[in-house]
């Protein structure tokens, strides 16, 4: 899988890429990530990719003309359109469905947003869905882009070294996960649970579904509301 | 304001650190920012970080010593108890209130999950708060971390340009934001909508507000929803 980061601030993004399961799975050419800095394709001998809003008010707006040569350039280079996705606060929701389903494109642009935001016009013309990722406010889409290239390289297959975490992380069944427990039995005065000691499959199982239940109706109630969009 | 990141990755923030505002704000000093390595406080001469759950199933869990270690370094330092914030899925979620409130605290910890998630006992004696930035599944705490750090330092008053562009981003005021254009007026045959050239203020007012309910509506029906939590 192919993804290309289109961004004003490129160098953000190298140590991400560097480490843990992300800069093996670059070695071993299961992704490939192709860091691409706006600023180059500015038309302008000042490299300038930002202008004043129309309409007026504060801040600057990402000027359409270098987003849409850096998309055009990849775009000829591709075989098959690359999906063009946007990280801004006006996008939907990011969520673990959208991240299984950009997991099977085979190239994939993340256009990180900067500033008051970027031409509506290159948006329409190219992008075929914006993402947000949660209902904060960013400084750009840089962050953005790493944790939806980070949930969506995680499923590619051979990504991850045992297929099991795939399947029983939170969100995968809906609710949130148990707590976790390892050695020493007793750390600082607090046991192990008993159940988890048991040995008994069964009542382990039931103590982590139950644990789960309260931590989702303690911490994230939308989870078990069966009206949630 | 500072900010101490406890990550089994301390070289992912690196890069990150060094770019735009955030490198600015801590030259100035108006955020300071230090990274722990939990391995670092391994007291075993693999530096191990990690052991297998109680109560069988796949996967690793963070071990409760290290932790605790580096945390009591830190409280032990601190002048007034820093607030500990843990990142990991199973957390409440992470939204402009929160950042909010965060800014507010003159030291903040920010410990960054990985694997199955750390040893409950160590968030049950030292965590204020289990954060979760949005509902897909991350390789780690590393990424959410600098999405709360990014949210949370552009709060601290001087960090940024002007101060007019908080106030009208996204979520402030509880619709997404309206499109944005720049110039040049016409862009491959599309130009700029006629309400942002004709210079009537109320009559650019109207466009945006009219847009921002127009694109809410469409991607985010949940933040018009009165009985949302």
């Amino acid at each position: 899988m192919r993804f290309h980061i289109l961004t004003l601030f490129p160098k953000i993004f190298e140590s991400f890429l560097s480490q843990s399961l992300l800069e093996k799975a670059l070695k071993r050419k299961l992704i490939r990530i192709d860091l691409v800095d706006i600023r180059d394709y500015s038309p302008d001998v000042h490299r300038t990719c930002d202008d004043r809003p129309y309409g007026g008010g504060p801040g600057m707006v990402m000027k359409p003309e270098p987003i849409a040569l850096a998309l055009d350039r990849i775009l000829n280079n591709a075989e098959k359109k690359p999906f063009v996705v946007s990280l801004g606060p006006g996008g939907e929701l990011f969520t673990q469905k959208t991240a299984r389903e950009l997991s099977l494109k085979s190239e994939l642009v993340l256009l990180c947003g900067r500033y008051e935001g970027i031409d509506q016009r290159v948006l329409d013309l190219y992008c075929d869905l914006e993402l947000s990722i949660g209902d904060y406010v960013l400084g750009g889409g840089e962050v953005p882009a790493m944790a939806v290239i980070e949930a969506v390289a995680r499923l590619v297959p051979g990504f991850l070294g045992e297929r099991d975490s795939l399947t029983e992380d939170s969100f995968s069944s809906g609710l949130l996960e148990h707590p976790q427990y390892t050695r020493p039995r007793v750390f600082r005065g607090l046991s192990v649970p008993e159940a988890l000691l048991s040995g008994n499959h069964q009542e382990i199982e039931l103590y982590r579904k139950n644990e789960s239940l309260r931590r989702t109706r303690e911490r994230r109630p939308d989870l078990l509301d069966p009206d949630k969009t």
